[in-house]
């Protein structure tokens, strides 16, 4: 912690900042090891300190590595800082305006990424909490035996739920997605009270220990479905292949985004190839068009290439990537389960 | 739909505005019908439109009663908007520093709260999904058979949501939480590994078509907690009692608070008394010591007081009631579970 801590302050020094004020949970957990339930501002500088919420204040006491005070209003908090001498304030980007409005008349106000930045290279520790919520994933997604599954889509979907819980798992890391049939063209499907139709697209992820993992399956029957798996996991495969540290992360979009566009279908790649995980879903920075962050040993990210035929059906495929040497799979789901 | 838009064009128009954009997914979903997956601006204009992103555009044609376009970039959008004719923009409070700063070199900005202002008053529509969600979430809690299960807080906790679920809800309102024993006393607790100990505190909410629920119960079992579970029940009593419209939300936290502060624990009674519900599970106005709204038929607020003493347990008791002339509480779930 104190380590990260140090990092932003270098950072803060050669910005000309004097304090960081973070108040998104999972940034004031990855600083301080308190995750807030309600709201908290948490400052760094010199003196690091969390203005904690009073419903939060035992919580905080007992998790947080710096110092906690309860959170009385903005009169009070700002003062304390510019009794400190403050007089300019880093915000992370996305600070709601309704808290920016309320410092930008005493500070000078920018914002930074600090603690993305941090975040973006995981530690030995967290790289293996996104291992173990990967396995217990994977290990609940093959439990689930979904090609002999008679449930409907939201049945199969809080059946992989509650296996993911029952293997250790926190929760779910995000809703799961279970889509079949034609609805499986929408990316972000929610699952329905009908029968599994074909074919079949299940994303889904565990929480462990606070870290997150995501995978993506698509089992398919025709040989129309197949013929689109087949471009998806060549996109896939090859995307993975290609991640190397020093590269951008548009060219492994690149890669990917080619091949589906090579097959002639490039308009139906809907979305970006990849994002970041870790304590959040999703992170910085993603394997997408417009990213130009080089690649670097420790980032974990998704490769999740996919094509979408409306009125048809939709393929996708995912899995994430351990950046080393050379890209590794966390994992050893096979893509193809059928 | 269209009423919606017409009385934010009203508000627009007293406030000297050209257009408002709105960013909160349940904000988009309110004025359109369709709540994106990824990210989305709908501009409420005399001519509404909402750019979505490229992999929801299937989603949104689907389901928006307004005009939808793809997103193509900022400076696009602001290009459409500057070409109309737009000088000024209200945004949500809510939105992002990052989102801001792309809009105030082209626009006069303030923030307005125009939609909060229409989903605080519920139509009869929403009152009855509502009323629905809490049913189900009351009906799935007696059938947990809580006095009577041997699980961990956990594992009741997954069965309570596997219940509402069978029971006809999408998902749970909100992480569910069932604390027992000292852990009690942290408004806001994960529930854990361990076998229910004494007292049992489950806070639960079921979502409806698209529409929350919320309940609290604790089940007490020495004198010691009963006698705490009598301040906390008789000052939700009495603050429902006291709810009708005409009066200031904060009377409201008033009249809980002054019970509790009565017998000594006004300290121990750390958060604010209310909050309203609806598509999302916290919204305006709450019962809050600053809340100055006036209360008026059609709102749905929860009534909540809690007492929280670290080193022994909690205790809080809520539930939702539905303002016309007096209050109504939804659902018929005792407060007395044992």
């Amino acid at each position: 912690m104190d380590f990260h801590i140090n990092n932003i302050l270098n950072d803060l020094k050669k910005d000309n900042f004097q304090a960081y004020l973070l108040t998104q949970f999972t940034n004031v957990e990855y600083i301080s090891g308190y995750r807030p339930t309600s709201f908290a501002f948490c400052i760094i500088k010199e003196n690091p300190i969390i203005y904690a919420s009073q419903m939060d204040m035992e919580l905080a006491n007992q998790n947080s590595s710096i110092e906690v005070k309860k959170y009385e209003s903005y009169e009070v908090m700002i003062d304390e800082l510019k009794k400190e001498g403050i007089k300019n304030l880093a915000i992370e980007p996305s600070l709601p305006f309704s808290s920016y409005v309320q410092f930008r008349d005493d500070f000078e106000i920018d914002s930074k990424t600090y603690v993305d930045k941090q975040r973006m290279i995981k530690t030995q520790d967290e790289i293996e909490k996104i291992t173990k919520a990967t396995e217990i994933a994977q290990k609940s997604f093959l439990q689930l035996d979904i090609l002999n599954n008679n449930g409907s889509e939201k049945e199969v979907a809080f059946d992989l739920v509650r296996l993911m819980i029952e293997n250790g798992a926190a929760k779910e890391s995000f809703d799961t997605i279970v889509t079949s049939g034609p609805d499986s063209s929408l990316p972000h499907a929610i699952p329905q009270n009908k029968k599994l139709s074909q074919p079949v697209l299940i994303d889904w992820g565990a929480i462990y220990r606070g870290y997150c993992s995501d995978n993506t399956r698509t089992m398919v029957y025709t040989e129309r479905q197949q013929e689109i798996w087949d471009i998806v996991a060549e996109a896939h495969d090859k995307a993975i292949k290609a991640i190397k540290p020093g590269i951008k992360c548009l060219e492994i979009d690149t890669v990917a985004r080619d091949i589906i566009e090579e097959y002639g279908y490039g308009d139906k790649f809907i979305h970006s190839t990849g994002h970041s995980l870790g304590l959040d879903i999703h992170e910085t920075p993603g394997f997408s068009l417009r990213d130009e962050t080089v690649i670097e040993d420790g980032m974990v990210i998704t490769v999740e290439p996919g094509i979408y035929l409306e009125g048809e059906f939709g393929v996708r495929l995912e899995d994430t990537v351990s950046i080393s040497k050379k890209g590794n799979v966390i994992g050893d789901l096979p893509l193809d389960i059928i």
